[in-house]
């Protein structure tokens, strides 16, 4: 056997080593360590109409795919909304993650979805936003108080 | 150069070849797809006694590391408590989500541990349950309406 065809067996040999602790290392888990989105939780409440709750569950039944698709576009993630009775008054509480950059934009962007707007125009008027929210507003921010992953 | 010496060097250049196909495979991210644990969603709701929302609310900013502990132990994650007031009232809105496989087995299990009872010891006088749970209970199940990953 020539020297040169020895020493590439060699060679190989190594990157064979090489590549079974990279394997270990992957199969361990290492590998997969990746940087996670910086996510931010909203945790927020609107009033609902008694005598609209059942068209809004019904709606909320059968989102619109281009309203998720916007939704998701926005960097809106796991997004759940709850209905609560509270002295005979129903309430809406929503709970989702934010893992874009720039979550103002985002939301001006959504806002500017003409398929997002004509959902809206559909629940807004099943919503009683809050006294205290300015004009134009439905959803309160509520306070996190606490929070463990 | 022995027969015996060059096809063990053969072999691992098989070796070699096939973990360099399992190193791509990793690095692409296939190696990283893991069994996702099922999830169910818990959104839920208590009163909270005005006098009281401070001292919740200075609990819950320092929570006792073996009850943080003990939570995760029973498979809740991603566990926020947000606070909010309803016409002078405060409530509190909590939403968890829970990746075990016997959920009344591990509420079973968290309220048999003592450090957690202590605890609750000094949450639940914070607290005000809604007027049509059973005795003993503090916070009421909501019901999802919505949900989008």
């Amino acid at each position: 056997m020539k020297t040169r065809t020895r020493s590439t067996l060699i060679s190989l040999c190594a990157i064979a080593i090489a590549l079974l602790v990279a394997g270990c290392a992957c199969l361990s888990g290492k590998c997969c360590t990746r940087a996670k989105p910086t996510v931010q939780r909203y945790g927020m409440i609107t009033g609902l109409k008694p005598e609209k709750a059942d068209e809004y569950k019904d709606l909320h039944a059968n989102p619109w795919p281009d309203v998720l698709k916007q939704i998701r576009e926005c960097n809106i993630r796991n997004y759940s909304i709850y209905l609560i009775e509270l002295e005979d008054e129903p309430y809406l509480f929503s709970y989702f993650e934010y893992v874009g950059e720039d979550f103002d934009a985002d939301m001006a962007r959504m806002a500017a979805d003409p398929v997002t707007q004509q959902w809206w125009s559909r629940t807004d008027p099943c919503q009683i936003p809050l006294p205290d929210l300015e004009e134009g507003q439905i959803w309160k921010g509520m306070e996190e108080v606490f929070h463990c992953d």
